[in-house]
Formats: structure tokens, C-alpha cells, sequence
């Protein structure tokens, strides 16, 4: 019969059977109770520790669930064939500490939106009316997305963006980067990507495995030749609204970059239309997939993390006809990655008219915004300030004639308490032909109240010394 | 000055200048405007058209703003450059009807839970409480997932199942699946996969570059030196609560896995703690990630689809400090994939206590079901039927001693109404080893008074004939 050193503390969280657990697992796991053991008798432990017996018994129960012990009529409990000691984890390493905050006065990034303008009441009504009047969105919904849903955004893109599909085209992730991740290892091949260009993109297609070629864009987007002369099988742009540049694509190159994917089997073009909601003059270009026609050869991506809230996580894509059997056979098993109520509720918002007057909000609010700031800025830097973009999207680019230099300005920028981005810092490849002297200003997430400080902040930051 | 052939409609849904913007750019991109073609004049068109003149302004600005007109001073509209007509689109693919739903009488598939269970108002009240009062779950949040949720999950399966954790660890993802496919592509390396298993996990695995190679399972779990044969660097395994044969891995093979994991650099176990919530005897198997440390070799998944609800989109991870910088390396910049309003009102169902008495109330409910249908059978078949993994999870294995094969187990079954699986077709290699007359049996998704029903359709459909 074995002595057992055991220290129980009768006034820890732990409950004791699972302090008694621990104990003797421990001593099984590092051999000091040795196979074959027998230990003492439930009573005798109890007595000798000042346990009640159940306690005991349930350690012991435990252990034998677990393969610790083994329970034998009349001979009690025994130790099981542990083959060694554990080797030694090493020493935990610390936990890191999270990164500092900086506390900006001016937000000009690019990813911000206007979250004060969130519809929270209509939102908030319809996520309640859901919650209680249908319990079946609680199960397994269809795996490419809510039929509402997926209806409601065919017929909107159809209407708005020219978009040109069936219900089964559509599908609904957890944001662009999700699905373009899946698109990467559907398309495969090689892809070219605009430069200037979204980083995050290509971050996510490399990780896919797919590789990337950057393209310079000229001032009307990817240019057809440069594409062929990549080799790429796969184009990602954005002819809306170029980012960060804001170039919009002329319909005579659009067309050109669909002759180049007709040209040759299983080439794709993937059209980010991230936010060609915001146009601000007659009304946005169709997208490039209407031109195209629902089996074309572009696959079209939209989000609502612009239009809603950066933190709703919904991303429509449609899927060109010849790519349903291709997308069905690899994911065809993956359930949805968007909450069922939240699904529903934007289904709901477009279909009862709610989508298109918050957008049609948006747009005024958003239009005055740039227009003041454009304003402030020129005033502010009279016959010195160029911007570009301003006809569609939530950035401007901003060039100063004459400026102390990209790194320059954003040091300085920042360390007027303004968070912006060089130009220079989307060139994926030759930074040598990024323009001098310009930032892009995003003014989605900038208080209108803010503006007239923000530009004397830049005023004064940039100022020739 | 060109002749126009144009045929608009006047009472239909799309604007006149919508329909006029069409009819030209259409002509223009088919060729039949040449380039350099002069358009009639605002007025002179509109006449001759009955326009007003705003409708065909409107309609050269769109068509000069997509760069299909030139406007020169006093010259008018002029066809710009359009190099040739597109190719013809191929005919549109007719849209595929969808799959006929069969209205099952009985589910015991393992994919449902009982929705009706759902703590609808307690949800509902904190999810309405946040929208109004938390206007920043707006904005972008924490890309490993909201600080209050990671805190409360990273509490929970420290108390609940022995995860050793710190906050940094911590990762939130929409769906255990989304999850490991990035894990897939973090880890690479071939990866051992329990023989019976999960499909979907394989198909992922497979999705995202990963040889899978299946190794039979014993009355232990995978068996270590199978796996040190297989070559696999990684390894996916449900220690607790094996799908689908419901064996509880005991903690000396679990110590043996793990000495597998450190015997060689790089090497990985995936565990996929999917169910092990429902635990109905002394209480739940405390993970093996909590035997290996949290600089172990173990990757800890766990869903909240089950204690929950199937629709809402929540896992969590649980990554080894070793990998921390791997995972910044080539995740960092991903968004999350989860709405913060969900990760907060889950935050707080945790935080509050709502989450443990929420499972104990589903522990009892789901405990009292599967006595109650094991009795059922068990008085169906009299002495004829034997059943598996009774302590844990959500589905029972059921033999039919002498039954009529599990194909006609199967059919019949599905011909009487009752959705179920046999468990070959959980077999991903070797099916000749599975068990004769054997199916899965889910009950979480079966309504208690069915149960009679249920068993008596059981009891006709496989009756000996």
C-alpha cells in the first residue's frame, strides 16, 4: 500500500475531487505512482485526508474514466501502464503586451466609415422582429447564403450596379477577404493585381498559394497590353474606382480587358466593386460583370462593410455560370460564415426600401464632406493642392506642388495628431513611379465639425520651413 | 450626321435616359457607331425622339463620363475609339432548379441541435442593450476577435475544459471550418485524420494543399504508432469525443500523441473539441491541449454551433504561443470574420453566467433524450441492439445484431422518413473495417415526444422479413 504525499487546500475554487484528481493524475503522468500501484481504499484516504468518501470516490471515478486507474472487484483501484513521464514543457514564454494606441485627432485612413450614420432604430427593429418571429433561422441556413438575402442583393446589383445574375450565382461570405481566400485556390494560376494597389489582396492570394504580378495601371486602370505581357491567368481590379489612385475605367478598356479573358480558356477577371455605392456625380458606372453577362468571365465582389458598418461582416460575390460546378464540387460542403439574423436582417433592409434611402443619405452626407474638405485644403494651400478622385469613393488622392516630399509630409502629418498614408506605400513594385509629394485622404470616419482644424493641422504641418 | 435607329418605351421600369444610354452604348460597342461618328445634337435628338433635352443630356454625360463620346466645343458628340465589337457572349446557361427538399418525419442527422432551447430572450435583451449602447462594436474591432469574448472563452475553457491559455492566444473565427483552413495553410505538412471521421474536415484540409491520410482509429482513439507510420506532421483527432464513434481517448495514449508531437520539430496535433460541452457522466475529459501547456504542441478548436445555435457563425482557437508569430506573420492583417455585435452579446452571456447555466440547462435536456430513446430502442429490439458513446456528445452509434446490413438499415430507414447515416459512409479509407449493421444515431435535433414514434418506425422498417 502506498503513502501518498497530497496537499488539498479545503478553501480554493477548485473543488477537492478535482484538486484530489489533479494530484494523483499528476503523480501517474510524472511516474512517481508507478504502474501496477494500488492505491489506498476510499474510506482510508477520505479518513486520512478529512474527506468525505464521495469526494474520493469521485477522484477515483474520474482517473478510471480517464485511463488513469484501473478498478478491480475487491482489490481496488491500480495504477495503469503509463509509458514514461511527459518530457518537460518548456518554461511558458511570456505574454506580449498589446501595442500601444496612438490616440489621433484626425482619422484620414482609408478603412474608417461614418458609423454615426448607422440606421441603428430600423436596423435594431428588424434584428428584434427576427430574434422572436422566426426560431428556424437558429439552424443550418443554405450554404451559399440566405435566399432572401441573396435575393434581395441580385436584385439591388442588378438595378444599381448592372449587375447580370441568377439567385444561384450569388454567394454571401464573411467579408471580401473570405471569399477572395476561396477564390484564390478555385482560379489558381498566376494573378496580376493593380499597382498601385490593395496589399491586403495580395496578402490574401499569396497566402492561397496564387502568385502575384503587379501591374502598373495607367489613367485609365490596367492597361490590356501590360496584362497580357504578365502571363497572368487571373486580373483582380477595381474599374469603379481604382484603389488608392480612384482612376475609373473607360468603357473602350473595359471591353479590351474582356477580350484579353475571352482570348484564352479559364482566364478571370475578379472585379473588387469595394465601393462604387459613393458616386458622386450622375450615378455609378455599371460594373464590369454587366458588360460581361452572367456566364462572362468576371467574377464580381461587393461589400457592405462600406455601406453599413465595418463591423457587420457581409461581402456578396457573384459567380459567372461556367464557375458554379467548379465552386460547388470544392465548397460545396462549407457552411455559410455569416450569421442567419444577420443575413436576414440586411435581406429585410434592401427588400423594405431601407437600403436605398441609407445609401442615397450616405451619399449627400458624404458628398459635402469631400466638397468641404476640398474646400478647406484648397483654401488652405491656395494654388498649391491638387485632388484627384473626387467623383466617386470615400479617399482622395492629394498631391502639394511643390511639397517637403511624401515622407515628409506624413511624418509631419502625424505628428500633428493626423493618421493618413503616403501614396508611395500602395507601390507593391517601382516606387520610383509613384508621383511625388502625395497622400490619400480618406474622409469617410472625419467629422464634418473637424474639418477647418484639420486642414490648419496640415496647413501648419506642411508649411515650407 | 448619322441616322439613329432607337426604339425606346416609355411606360417601362428603367428611366429613358437609362434606356437611351443603353441603345447607343450598345450600337457603340457593336460596332454600329463607328469611332469618330458625330451625334446629333441634345435637341435635334430629342425632337426627333420626343425627349426632353435633360433626358439626352443626361444620356451623352453617362456615355462621355464611361468614355464612349468625346464632347468638343461646339463639335458636339463624337464615337471615340472602340477597338472592334466584343466576341458574342455564349448563351446564357439556363438557371439549375433547386434540389428537391425530402421533409423528413425523424432527423437524427449529427449536424442539428434543438433550436428550441435557444435562451431567445436573454440573447435578444443583450443584443439590444449593445445596439443602442455600444455604437464603437461599429467600427473595425481586434482581428483575433473581440477583447471581452476572447477574455470570457479563454476563462470558460480554462475552468471548463483545462485549456491553458492567455488572451493572446485566443482566436475568434466564423465556424470551425474557416478556422481550420487557415490553420491548413499555417501548418502545412501531411496530416493523419482519424479513420471513421469527419469528411468536411479532410475536404478542407484538402481545399487548402494538405495530403490527408486517414489511419484507423482503435477502441483508444488513433493509435500512436499508426500515426508515427503515417509520416503525417500534423494531426487532427476529437480526443474527447471521436466522430463518430464516440471513443474517449484515455490519458495515456494522449500522453503518447503528445510525445509523438515533440519527438520532431514542427509537428502538430489539431484538437477538435466539438462537442465535448455534453458530457453526462462525472463531468467533461479536460482537453489534451490542457495536457500539453500553452507552449504545447496542441492546437485547441472548439465551436459554440452546438451549444448555441447551428446559424450562429462562432468558433474559437486556442493557438500555441510557438505559433503566435507565424500566425501574425501571415494572418495579422486578416479582418475578422465574425459581426463584433455577436462576439459582444456572446461576451456577455458568458460573462454573466448565462453561458453555464445555459449548458447545464442542455446537459439535463439532452441527457433525459437520450435515455429516454436508448430505452425505446432497447425495448424495440429486445436484446438485438447494442448502443455506443453514451457519456459524451450528441449522437449514440447503433448496432442491429443480426440486422439486414447497414445499406438496408439505411433505406429503409430514409424510406420510413427518418434521416439518418450509416456509419461506412464515415469511413474514409478501408470501409471493409466498419462494423456490420451499424448507423449514427443524432438525437439533439429530435423532439422528446417523438420518441415512441420514432422507435416503432425503426422497429416496422427493420423488422426481420
Amino acid at each position: 500500500m502506498v503513502e501518498l504525499a497530497l496537499h488539498l487546500d479545503p478553501v480554493a475554487d477548485t473543488p477537492l475531487y478535482e484538486q484530489l484528481y489533479g494530484a494523483l493524475a499528476g503523480q501517474i503522468r510524472t511516474g512517481r505512482l508507478a504502474e501496477g500501484t494500488r492505491l489506498p481504499g476510499k474510506r482510508s484516504l477520505a479518513a486520512s485526508l478529512g474527506l468525505a468518501v464521495n469526494t474520493v470516490d469521485t477522484a477515483y471515478q474520474m482517473l478510471v474514466a480517464e485511463g488513469y486507474l484501473e478498478s478491480r472487484e475487491r482489490s481496488g483501484f491500480r495504477v495503469l501502464a503509463w509509458d514514461g513521464p511527459l518530457p518537460a514543457a518548456p518554461a511558458p514564454l511570456p505574454e506580449p503586451p498589446a501595442a500601444p494606441q496612438t490616440a489621433w485627432r484626425f482619422d484620414l485612413s482609408t478603412s474608417g466609415v461614418d458609423t454615426g450614420l448607422f440606421p441603428f432604430r430600423t436596423w435594431g427593429r428588424i434584428q428584434k422582429e427576427l430574434l422572436y418571429s422566426s426560431p428556424q433561422l437558429l439552424d443550418h441556413g443554405p450554404r451559399q447564403g440566405d435566399e432572401e438575402l441573396r435575393r434581395q442583393a441580385a436584385d439591388y446589383l442588378r438595378a444599381y450596379r448592372g449587375v447580370q445574375c441568377g439567385l444561384d450565382q450569388v454567394v454571401i461570405g464573411a467579408g471580401i477577404e473570405y471569399l477572395v481566400g476561396l477564390l484564390a485556390r478555385l482560379l489558381g494560376g498566376a494573378a496580376a493585381v493593380e499597382n498601385p494597389g490593395y496589399r491586403r489582396t495580395v496578402k490574401i492570394l499569396e497566402n492561397n498559394g496564387v502568385e502575384c504580378i503587379p501591374v502598373d495601371i495607367d489613367k485609365g486602370g490596367l492597361p490590356p497590353r501590360a496584362l497580357e505581357a504578365s502571363g497572368a491567368r487571373v486580373a483582380c481590379i477595381t474599374p469603379s474606382h481604382q484603389f488608392p489612385t480612384g482612376v475609373t475605367m473607360p468603357a473602350p478598356r473595359r471591353a479590351q480587358l474582356l477580350k484579353w479573358a475571352m482570348a484564352a480558356p479559364d482566364r478571370w477577371i475578379i472585379e473588387d466593386d469595394y465601393d462604387s455605392e459613393f458616386r458622386f456625380d450622375i450615378r455609378p458606372l455599371p460594373s464590369l460583370q454587366g458588360m460581361a453577362g452572367e456566364d462572362g468571365p468576371v467574377i464580381y465582389l461587393t461589400t457592405f462593410s462600406k455601406s453599413l458598418a465595418p463591423s457587420i461582416r457581409m461581402a456578396a460575390m457573384v459567380l459567372p455560370r461556367p464557375l458554379l460546378g467548379r465552386w460547388q464540387a470544392m465548397y460545396g460542403s462549407y457552411s455559410s460564415t455569416v450569421s442567419r439574423f444577420e443575413q436576414e436582417t440586411l435581406g429585410r433592409f434592401i427588400r423594405d426600401g431601407h437600403f436605398t434611402r441609407h445609401l442615397a443619405r450616405l451619399r449627400s452626407q458624404y458628398k459635402q464632406r469631400m466638397e468641404t474638405l476640398a474646400e478647406a485644403l484648397e483654401a488652405a494651400f491656395p494654388g498649391r493642392v491638387e485632388l484627384q478622385g473626387r467623383h466617386t469613393g470615400l479617399h482622395l488622392l492629394l498631391t502639394l506642388k511643390d511639397g517637403p516630399g511624401e515622407t515628409a509630409m506624413v511624418d509631419r502629418a502625424r505628428a500633428a495628431g493626423v493618421r493618413l498614408e503616403g501614396l508611395r506605400g500602395y507601390y507593391l513594385a517601382r516606387p520610383e513611379h509613384c508621383p511625388e509629394n502625395t497622400v490619400v485622404v480618406g474622409y469617410a470616419a472625419l467629422p464634418p465639425g473637424d474639418i477647418p482644424a484639420l486642414a490648419e493641422a496640415l496647413r501648419t504641418a506642411w508649411q515650407k520651413t
